[in-house]
């Protein structure tokens, strides 16, 4: 059951979200999202609403990010922060979940974030969805099971594993993880690290629906040589 | 010219800012604070009005962040932000730059957006501060000189080196610049892999009124055993 290059493609959240990155560097990575009709290109909330001009008539959308990548300011500003991407036409929004809290035990602090920003921007399946970046890579498998059940419960579309930003980025293990703790209708997105494409197929395996990844040029061309395995 | 002990600990902003830091984290770094008489305890927004509750009565007050660590949200984020935290009781606010306006040659967008922090949060040396971190760690010497210029033309008390979680932090080289570069009525900063008291004297030998670690306990530890340059 593999998926085709195009299949891969769509796949694809291009994150363009380093905090050196230019006007160009954003502008270069939409066309990108055009020509290869990739799932999304993620962009600085700065740039978000001159990234959906370019993206205009595209297939792709726009997505950005919400308290990235700390997850620490408080509720009030995610939630305006969403409410005005959204207004800019971005069709979703990966937002870090509070980690301090969940590592302090305020389980009710982590639920009533999420809920914020979920409702701010009237996040649903049909219309703006929202992933909820647990960053695994700062917590335990029980915490991870509360920070699932906490996005579920708040109203996210996905759970996604990393920044790309923290110690390490996701792993085969964490995802499957997810996909096991998460229901069927709640998607998982795996980021952080991933570089290649073999890389990406393995998390796809693993159970992810989408891959973060900034390497999304390399993949492109391990797929037009065909260095896939198999799946060309 | 040496610093005594106590003024040596009155430049330090003492940084609670890792993102899987706890909220126990951030009283303690509160209560050392205060035993310490540091400059400030510079705390994540969600924990801000708590921090300022447990440092209520002390000399030493709170401070946090703005648009951090990536500096790229917009300026109507980080103005709401920083109107909050200033309504919570922080008396200084460490915003980041919006590094990718500079590097892309927005100047423009770099001046509006330190303005609008420092209009909305009433800075001024009296009353709440503000310090801008450039993170020079991106930035060549043209690039520093813009942003020096734009951080004192739209009412910062402050320009600092880096947010600590860049490629690297501050360097002697890039304090001086600033240094040389800032009016005098302008604070420089020194921030990002300060971990012992040399290197707090070696910053404040290089022109820093201010230095912001994580390491402050090691710092106190260093201070006590008398082990700084004959400063004890």
């Amino acid at each position: 059951m593999s998926l085709s290059p195009a299949e891969l493609l769509a796949t694809i959240d291009h994150a363009i979200l380093k905090p050196d990155c230019t006007y160009s560097d954003v502008m270069y990575a939409c066309r990108m999202g055009r020509a290869y009709l990739l799932a999304s290109v993620c962009v600085p909330p700065i740039w978000a609403s001159m990234a959906v001009q370019e993206l205009s008539g595209a297939e792709t959308p726009v997505s950005s990010v919400v308290g990235f990548p700390y997850g620490f300011v408080t509720s009030e500003t995610k939630a305006a922060e969403a409410v005005a991407l959204v207004a800019q036409g971005c069709a979703e929004l990966d937002m870090v979940m509070n980690i301090s809290a969940l590592r302090s035990g305020r389980l009710d602090m982590v639920i009533s974030d999420i809920a914020a920003v979920a409702q701010s921007m009237g996040a649903c399946a049909e219309g703006p969805r929202l992933k909820v970046i647990l960053e695994t890579c700062y917590l335990d498998e029980q915490q991870i099971s509360q920070a699932v059940d906490a996005a579920v419960q708040a109203g996210a579309q996905y759970v996604k594993t990393s920044t790309g930003f923290g110690p390490h980025g996701a792993t085969v293990e964490h995802v499957a993880l997810l996909r096991r703790l998460a229901p069927p209708h709640i998607g998982v997105k795996a980021a952080g690290g991933i570089r290649s494409l073999a890389e990406l197929q393995g998390f796809i395996a693993a159970g992810a629906d989408r891959i973060g990844t900034s390497a999304t040029e390399a993949i492109i061309e391990q797929l037009q040589a065909g260095s896939g395995h198999g799946h060309l």
